[in-house]
């Protein structure tokens, strides 16, 4: 592969939606070309699968089934967007990856990260990303933010708590693989974070 | 767990549904507290997995997606209802379960063996069946009989030869575990069949 595997992270309401339209606006005036994807979904099938895993009314859902689920859209992802166009050269920016199941399944519900790592190399094999820019700040504030939009889905119900453990175990990760993560103090202002951004994304041009 | 778990498996058109109902009866008749489950599906959330994995609109699904989304499905049923039913001393009969993904995925899709096994082992641990009847008979009898119910799902389209390779797995794996399989020749008049069925089922009573 060839191209360019960004992935972008972090909890409710840390801002990824208005980050990801910039970032993929910055890369385009760079001259590179970008497919914006996300998961869970990024297929048609995909999205059938994420609207189970939203889904409030699933409410008995085991924590396996949640995981092979979120696996088996991401094994359609990677054949049928991912690995395609990083076969042509082109630069593939994910809104959340294998690091979220780490974060949500793992921190949040406590799946064992052993587990979690067996699907990821029998889905993945050795593909990782090339970064990741982890958008981080206080749980509370993300759900502030967050808790001004639409109603809260099945993950945004979860208690505070769920979300400390998530926050805790996006940031081990990004301190056990630094040459992959890039944490951006999401907290400040829009203008702010999007300095941090593009001072991250100038080194790879 | 002290119930009992026993499977029935078969490529199509074997008379599956006839004599799931024959056992059903018999068991019952024997005063065991039976519980009648299928996969993919078994749960309402397997349901639902099940209509994407039948839809024969899913015309690009990847077969690392198919796998995952079957032992999605599988992974809540056996939390959600086979499990709980053992651990209660109940008796269940499951209409297909892993060695179905050996035969379909592994012989007929051509995915690796060692990969299904992995997945097997991840989901279901060291929980097997403790009775696995398999009903065959040539595949060109079976597909005549199926021939004649509905519009065929996306299973049912596949070529003669992939369910040649369906009906051979089944047939290997066993040869592999004769202690858990009973093979039924279900070629013959269902009278017969079923004789062949009472015949293994007065053993364990």
């Amino acid at each position: 592969m060839s191209g360019y595997f960004i992935t972008v992270e972090g909890g409710e309401g840390v801002g990824k939606s208005s980050n990801l339209g910039f970032i993929e606006s910055w890369l385009r005036e760079a001259g590179k070309d970008v497919v914006m994807t996300r998961e869970p979904g990024g297929t048609a099938l995909g999205e059938k699968i994420r609207e189970l895993l939203l889904d409030a009314g699933q409410n008995n859902m085991m924590v396996d089934t949640e995981l092979l689920l979120m696996f088996a859209a991401r094994a359609q992802h990677l054949e049928e967007v991912i690995k395609p166009a990083l076969a042509e050269d082109r630069w593939v920016v994910c809104d959340r990856f294998t690091d979220a199941t780490y974060a949500y399944q793992g921190g949040g519900r406590g799946v064992d990260f052993q587990r979690i790592a067996q699907l990821e190399q029998w889905a993945q094999g050795n593909l990782r990303p090339d970064l990741t820019l982890l958008l981080d700040m206080p749980v509370q504030q993300g759900l502030q933010r967050a808790g001004r939009r639409s109603a809260p889905d099945r993950f945004e119900r979860e208690q505070q708590h769920f979300f400390e453990r998530v926050r805790e175990t996006y940031l081990i990760r990004a301190r056990q693989e630094p040459g992959r993560f890039r944490v951006i103090d999401a907290a400040p202002a829009l203008e702010q974070v999007q300095q941090q951004i593009t001072a991250v994304l100038s080194v790879l041009i």
